[in-house]
């Protein structure tokens, strides 16, 4: 019953011809064999715009189900110059060192313009992109954030499903994409420098509620002693936020990428976290959660689909445009209109 | 037919009971009378979530929609500790001094939680608060920004309606509640103070980028000297920017809420860009997409309403959480067997 969605179209642009698919049991081989290129089709394939191609990602995703869950899903963020690259690279490479597979995805709401600002460049970390345990996905592009978030979360997915057992979603300290990756994770790292002015705790108040951790960047040289400061300020400023509801208290390391030092405290950091999680049966709670969520992100993107692609709606819309246009009628009873002549048809 | 919209009701929580209320024509005639009590009332009314009331507010706002529309609406924002509350009195002060009819509006997404925590305290603008020709009104409470910002936009066109000549919607500087507030407004303008970090500028990009304006503030005493080399920052940083649709050239101005120094420059700033937009017929069409904007707005979340209320979604959704809890399904899937469930009604 629940794969037969026929009724339900998706909403496509047409724009993007259909690529030569795999049937669905190659691309879940594939990914079971943990086949680099098969994941990355797949990846691709979820993120077509194309009904056909959507309705073999949602078969694929169902199928690889029972497959998913078993890794540990970290969100990275911190702002541009906090060395979030390096880090990555940094703790990544240790991962690797030990056998783990690693895969690192990211949220850029940007992407749709610039086409890929964070992870684009495969350069950024050197070490990784060569490193054959690890996995690195650029950001998806779609027209809203929901989208590439939805899209990340299939990408993680695929990736658990092709035995990733860390999930890195890295995205860029701006806010909206923070709480997209909040919603996705099991633990959240908020990167941070040293020597950060008192107002600018104003503007991240709402990113540092959200952390599970701070890891202090750059944390090496003459920058050691300030880097200091900074962890008893930022431990302070975590104690005045009212506790996460899993109990868990947020932690405060010092890191450096150059000498590798405090590295390790982070990682142990978050498998404390993860472990803590597990015991008072917060983690699954917590998946469960965001997994509802999700659900209902996809069908708000639907519904909002199937309206504006309704061929009445369309026409309708125009008119009532000009109308608006004209300060005939409010914004208000304009949607009320059009929500009437959709409901009736 | 416009004002018929008897088949879309309006999904309503019935927690508050309905006060009295007035006829329609006893609120258009004391909002066009200027009558800050009746305007009060009306907000009030447009803020309820009962169905009759709502049903009486979209009359109300097509009614006077004429009247409507001849304000100049500035947004403000800047982080906490910036200053706002001392700008708004200060500038505030100088309009109404000249006889302007001033009304100051907030939107904070965080009022549902906190019932309001800025503007709630009408002592933060002590001077403007007992001004006959200033109008104060909290932020509108309600489950999501977007709801919160629909209602500020209502309450907006009921002020202008009431006579006000300068509209403010103030908002805390968090980023989403930004984003809604450039949306509704003619001027952004927003507060910075000197010395900020550079890695500031890294999570503020964004908000500056929607800048028509930064007020550098507390500009007074030995603060001038840092005032005025941020603003050299400032200026430069701006030229880094693309220019924005309408031509116009964000400036960079120093003031101080004490000295009362470089008020009237942000002010004459903003009335520049005014006429700046008005000339290049960019006034009116930044307008019509914002209400359009609005229009789509208030769709998608009706869209939601229905789906979430209807009895059969509510019953299956039951159901299908279980399943996604227990991963027998996908979120996605999960979301398409609802959603063809709901449109086989």
């Amino acid at each position: 019953m629940y794969l037969n969605h026929s009724v339900v179209t998706f909403n496509c642009t047409m724009s993007y011809k259909r690529k030569n698919r795999l049937p669905l049991d190659s691309y879940f081989q594939g990914i079971l064999n943990g086949d680099k290129v098969i994941l990355s089709q797949a990846i691709t394939l979820s993120e077509s715009t194309l009904s056909e191609d959507q309705e073999l990602a949602t078969a694929l995703i169902d199928k690889l189900l029972p497959h998913t869950g078993n890794s540990i899903r970290v969100g990275i963020t911190g702002v541009p110059g906090v060395g979030k690259s390096s880090f990555i690279e940094a703790l990544g490479k240790q991962l690797t060192s030990q056998g783990k597979k690693l895969a690192i995805l990211a949220i850029d709401p940007s992407s749709q313009k610039s086409k890929g600002s964070i992870l684009g460049d495969k350069t950024r970390m050197e070490q990784l992109s060569t490193d054959s345990l690890a996995y690195i996905r650029p950001s998806a592009t779609h027209d809203t954030l929901g989208g590439v978030a939805n899209k990340t979360r299939e990408a993680m997915l695929l990736c658990e499903a092709a035995g990733y057992e860390v999930i890195f979603i890295e995205t860029v300290g701006v806010g909206q994409s923070e709480v997209a990756v909040k919603g996705m994770v099991d633990f959240f790292l908020l990167l941070m420098l040293a020597g950060a002015g008192d107002e600018l705790q104003g503007i991240k108040k709402g990113i540092m509620e959200m952390a599970d951790g701070i890891a202090i960047t750059k944390a090496d040289g003459d920058n050691i002693k300030y880097s200091k400061i900074a962890k008893a300020e930022y431990t302070n400023a975590l104690h005045l936020f009212p506790p996460s509801y899993s109990g868990w208290y947020p932690e405060v390391h010092l890191c450096s990428s150059v000498t590798k030092d405090g590295i390790e405290n982070v990682w142990n950091m978050i498998l404390k976290q993860n472990k803590f999680l597990k015991e008072n049966d917060f983690f699954n709670a917590n998946r469960e959660e965001q997994n509802l969520q999700w659900m209902n992100e996809i069908i708000i993107d639907q519904l909002k689909n199937r309206f504006y692609s309704n061929d009445d709606i369309k026409s309708k819309l125009q008119l009532i445009e000009k109308d608006i246009r004209e300060r005939k009628i409010s914004p208000k009873n304009a949607a009320m209109v059009l929500l009437q002549s959709y409901l009736k048809n």
